[in-house]
């Protein structure tokens, strides 16, 4: 098989852990005779740097004309980095947002796994995570406030900043249509997220879940409202299977569900449309503090990676290979620093990269 | 001192848990020889089944003209109760909504503590919570996405709902004055949490705060995105003095913070305006799966009775009266069921409120 690839390093350290998933990507290539072709473009700080733009024209169209695209992280220090300084729509996210956006990527999934070999820096109590939990967040990616029209303007002597969010019966159904059929493949559980008991946009969003749920006659379907979820995830994050919810709270949960985990360096993430598309990236940022010197965990980036194959090329066998390669890394007691603790090894985040491809 | 309180005991276990909180209050009064003159109004549920609507006008008068307002909770089980079957506009939380735009409550306090006493229901590792933690959330309570503009209509052959989010420079210096003012009691930071990289609404909060935050030269101003305090609650509750954000970040966090104290039962609230009135209730919910057993913890409500006396009517003394004696009964060793542990003993609605009289 052979497949052409978008690759945005990004900024801190997203070209680190980028260049150890390209190299995990490439063992997987050779061991499988499969060929991966790299285009690299820019986005985010690097790309103001070079062009005064977070994402130019043309490395939209390499990104729209590749089979997938994977990327790092992006952003910098925003109180000291100078590209915290321009206008909002220059700034490095307005480029994630805006490719996002042009791609069509509407599904983002975050998995919140807690690994067995790492529970140790789990921030609960074991006995509320005995059995190690497993969960999906499924992200509406391309609607909601991070899309509305917004602005601020003067009104009657002051300041007024207003932002919109919507969301339509399609934008809702072709989300909760995903999250149902990931939830088959996994424990049948899809808890849909809303405040419906305040807006609109979520009493819509329950009542087009609730209408997909009837085609899923096998998958348990429970509403729960966001405040709620947002003490349910602490309080016992092992009921859920698949949470579905919008832009914001899927922005502001996931990241609590990844810190429940403790080892937000090994979460993974793609960002999907309906067809095999997708772009694949960590769910940690681009930590500017450690950047370059080599101690970053690039694990997360490389089961993304491992998501790309699964979910754009379809190469599950492959995909499984990476998995079981870093859990045979984790069982050997290889930890970079981000996640290591008494009787490990610690390892940079070339070796961490060099291990996983000799136990591939 | 004579004061006129307005007393809505709600739904489920709410008329138990303020039955204890006027209680305690009438005690205070005895001993100090103040006057607490109660006029009970219904709001919520139980002002559905008596008028059809969750707040009539007449009610809303009667709080208006009072001094303070003391509230238990409001609300039924989502999925069974008919109050759910009608309109939202007519539903209980309605109620909620309205009272609190229509008497000015903008400024929303919320306490999450570690009780010493109760430090083993906490969810987290004993090594991050070391010490204790102590922070108070104030939430903007009459602006953003929950009194914006909504509507759900058709276009295109399909329903698209919206929300409108707004803020105006009014709305956000008066709050974050608050919370400076409160900083200033307290531990002299600010953690002020907002989605600045993405919307206009929490530019403009970041500006409007800072710019308050020059007139207390004492006071440390922190900005935050709320993906990451989402994540700082759980990793380390300790950092935080008083967490400042508008309305629907306000729900989610101090929600998630009350979870992370592992006693929601022990956490009251209070919602100011610019004057000294307010209206007082517990952060928990109105539990009607246990309604009418007398099981309920009234703790948090005589906690936000004694929030009452002290921000209210200024009765600095009497407040804390309250809250050792609260202190003391935990000491003594008696709990309510859902904050029983091995050794104690348990006692009900009625004995707690009981009890705490007996220790003023
Ligand atoms: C960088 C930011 C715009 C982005 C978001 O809020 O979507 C990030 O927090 C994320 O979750 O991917
Ligand atoms: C009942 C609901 C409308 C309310 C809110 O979201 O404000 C509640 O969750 C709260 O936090 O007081």
């Amino acid at each position: 098989m052979e497949k052409n690839i978008a690759v945005i390093k990004g900024d801190g350290i997203g070209p680190e852990i980028v260049e150890e998933a390209m190299k995990v990507l490439d063992a997987v290539a050779n061991k499988y005779s499969h060929k991966f072709n790299y285009t690299q473009i820019l986005m985010g700080g690097a790309s103001i740097d070079a062009h005064g733009v977070p994402l130019t024209d043309e490395a939209l169209e390499i990104a729209k004309n590749s089979d997938s695209v994977l990327l790092g992280s992006i952003g910098g220090d925003t109180t000291t980095s100078p590209w915290y300084k321009l206008e909002p729509n220059l700034r490095p996210e307005a480029g994630l947002l805006k490719i996002r956006k042009e791609l069509g990527l509407f599904a983002n999934l975050r998995p919140a796994v807690l690994y067995d070999e790492l529970k140790g820096a789990c921030p609960l109590k074991e006995e509320l995570t005995e059995g190690g939990f497993d969960m999906m967040i499924m992200r509406e990616l391309t609607g909601g406030l991070y899309f509305g029209k917004r602005s601020t303007k003067e009104e009657n002597g002051e300041l007024v900043a207003h932002d919109a969010m919507s969301y339509s019966e399609t934008e809702i159904r072709r989300i909760a249509k995903r999250a149902f059929d990931i939830a088959m493949k996994r424990n049948k559980k899809v808890t849909s997220v809303d405040k419906a008991n305040v807006i609109d946009t979520s009493r819509l969003w329950r009542k087009v879940v609730s209408e997909v749920a009837k085609d899923y006659p096998e998958v348990t379907l429970e509403h729960m409202l966001v405040d709620n979820c947002a003490m349910q995830l602490v309080k016992d994050p092992k009921q859920f299977d698949v949470i579905l919810t919008e832009n914001m709270f899927g922005d502001i949960l996931s990241d609590e569900a990844s810190m429940v985990t403790g080892s937000i360096g090994m979460l993974s993430s793609a960002s999907l449309r309906e067809d095999k598309f997708g772009m694949y990236e960590p769910s940690h940022g681009s930590a500017p503090d450690i950047a370059g010197k080599n101690i970053a965990n690039p694990i997360a980036t490389i089961l993304s990676a491992a998501m790309m194959l699964r979910y754009s090329f379809d190469l599950d066998q492959e995909a499984k290979d990476i998995e079981e390669a870093i859990e045979k890394v984790l069982k050997q007691g290889y930890r970079t620093a981000d996640i290591m603790s008494e009787n490990k090894t610690i390892v940079g985040t070339k070796e961490m990269g060099d291990l996983i491809v000799a136990n591939l």
